[in-house]
């Protein structure tokens, strides 16, 4: 394996702001990925940075409220024991929001993954309402002395360049630009199946390869490849709804036939009254296509359908025996989303927090700068 | 972005022979990806590497046949005109090979990627056959002056761990074991329509991301993502010939009803005798949901089909449009694979020289050992 930091002196140019970057993103990324808090000599043992550069970049990461200090554990061995480092409850946290059908949500998740405040609200799904009730939750975090560093808004459709709504058919909403949802804040816009996923990913500990499936009037898919969200050519993967089961089938709002969502959406469902063996066997279908497809050995259902797995795993399971042609030597398996409900709202947070781990160095200018 | 060589001086620890190998790679692809034969003082300028030690690597990948030098063009301005760099016709060449249900092929590739021998043969389809073909290949090779720094094959099934073909249905295999098949030289194996995909993308200049489709006895797909072939978790992706289309259709040999493959395989369109509707409508559908979960907007059809895709055209287009989500936004285009039933052997020997690219260092230690 290749280091970079074992390029030898006699290459040129050196620029040291990209170097303390990227190390600043390295120190914070090997802490972060630690099970105990590192000692500064592990970290540089990890990295392969100097002791004198690690412990000038730890200062730097401390001083912006990313990394904290704790007291050493007793230990038996000889010498004086080392603080450890961990990541920093008190510094940036994200905000994450969510429009869905039936509700709008709001959770302030700080740097460690800890829920500090979740906000959800039945009733109005414009905009505005989502505006009051992120700031809300700003005041929330303010008050708890934490730094909203960015917001992610989930919503159930597909978005565009800019952030913008192309269609989010299930809020009727086509076209839409949120604009300057919280003022003075940056904002992104994503997909809830998607943030979704990357909420089960930094929660749920899937392999590192998973299709999350998210059950709501719609169905949509998160698909996560080796650690990372796939988002497709323009951002728009994942739309499993309309894998058609049945060309016979009943007409789907989408203008075609026999589409899953209408074997298995949350209407569906609701009219099968228990009986939930047709939207297994038609979630087993899609999902079998997509395992052939992408080669994933793991399916994680979220939405309406988490705590239906019990009677939904059957039928599912039957289908993809069936129809997976590797299914004899490598099985599917199917598991129930760790998040509930909550899985899109906290992955919206959790998006704006990897930001901040993957470029620790913006953060450290802009609190500078304010 | 933030470039390796900017490390600065302090760090530490400096492992010279990773850094030549990551240089002389660098080199090698910057040359490789040049319109022009850049002087070396372009490669400089593009690398960020220093002429002196430009020059060394560019002495060390001319002894080692991986690059050539040609003469300077005539120029007006002022200066002696500089040579430039360009890929070498005559160190390592990819020994392709293929078997399929009704022929087995081999080629030699050089690293320019002009196809110097080609040999296709009809008929016994067993491996001490392909073993044959393989040796007349390399005698063809060693006669132009070639080395040929491996080989790799194409089979029509899921090939596991180790290159054990799991199964090939449509040559009756069952956990094969290719074995030494190339006395002496490195051998992979791998499915037929990933290969072709990588041929494509060689080849046909296609976008970053496409999915190859592969129409034989069986239909299977490679899919290329950011110029990367994707595997899958085991290396068993694109099975797309068994993406139901109707479950009400005739019984497919992997147990399920109404694959794909009933409709669009190489027995249908045989039955279909020139009335493709239906084979383009079976197609588009599968296709559409190729596209809804990866949101990909290029497929190229290969195999039989790329002779095919004007009857074909129409009636995948028509379930794209009516099915794909995005299609208004962003229409998905068809095209016909440029190597026609070429691409998997061509694709194979690429393979193997891909490897040659990534890690010309392997290749030149190899070289000094014989």
């Amino acid at each position: 394996m290749w280091h970079c930091q074992e390029v030898p002196a006699s290459l040129s140019p050196v620029r040291q702001s990209g170097v303390r970057a990227h190390n600043l993103a390295l120190v914070l990324r090997t802490v972060a990925n630690s099970a105990d808090p590192p000692s500064r000599a592990a970290v540089a043992a990890a990295t392969g940075l100097t002791r004198a550069t690690i412990s000038t970049l730890v200062d730097d990461l401390i001083a912006g409220a990313l990394l904290t200090e704790v007291g050493p554990a007793p230990r038996s061995g000889a010498g004086r024991p080392a603080a450890g480092l961990r990541l920093s409850p008190d510094g940036p946290a994200g905000l994450g929001l969510e429009i869905n059908v039936d509700y709008r949500a709001a959770c302030v998740v700080d740097l460690t993954g800890s829920v500090r405040h979740r906000l959800v609200e039945k009733g109005d799904q414009s905009l505005p309402a989502v505006a009051g009730l992120a700031h809300q939750a700003l005041l929330r975090a303010s008050s708890d002395g934490l730094t909203v560093a960015g917001a992610a808004l989930a919503v159930p459709g597909l978005v565009g360049a800019g952030g913008i709504i192309r269609v989010a058919p299930n809020l009727g909403w086509q076209d839409v630009t949120v604009g300057d949802l919280v003022p003075g804040l940056p904002l992104t816009v994503d997909n809830e199946a998607n943030l979704a996923a990357l909420g089960e990913l930094a929660a749920g500990d899937p392999p590192a390869s998973f299709v999350y499936v998210s059950g709501e009037i719609g169905i949509g898919a998160g698909i996560v490849l080796g650690g990372e969200l796939y988002r497709g050519v323009r951002g728009w993967s994942g739309e499993i709804g309309h894998i058609p089961i049945d060309p016979g089938g009943p007409p789907c709002r989408c203008g075609a036939r026999g589409c899953l969502e209408q074997y298995a959406g949350q209407e569906a469902i609701a009219r099968a009254a228990g009986d939930l063996t047709v939207a297994g066997t038609a979630l087993g279908t899609a999902l079998a296509t997509v395992v052939n497809l992408l080669d994933i050995d793991t399916v994680v259902l979220g939405g309406i359908y988490a705590p239906l797995v019990p009677q939904l795993h059957d039928a599912i399971q039957a289908e993809i025996s069936r129809r997976v042609l590797t299914a004899d030597w490598s099985p599917v398996r199917l598991r129930a989303a760790t998040l509930g409900a909550d899985a899109a709202v906290r992955g919206a947070a959790g998006a704006v927090l990897r930001g901040v781990l993957d470029d620790p160095a913006a953060w450290l200018s802009r609190i500078q700068a304010v």
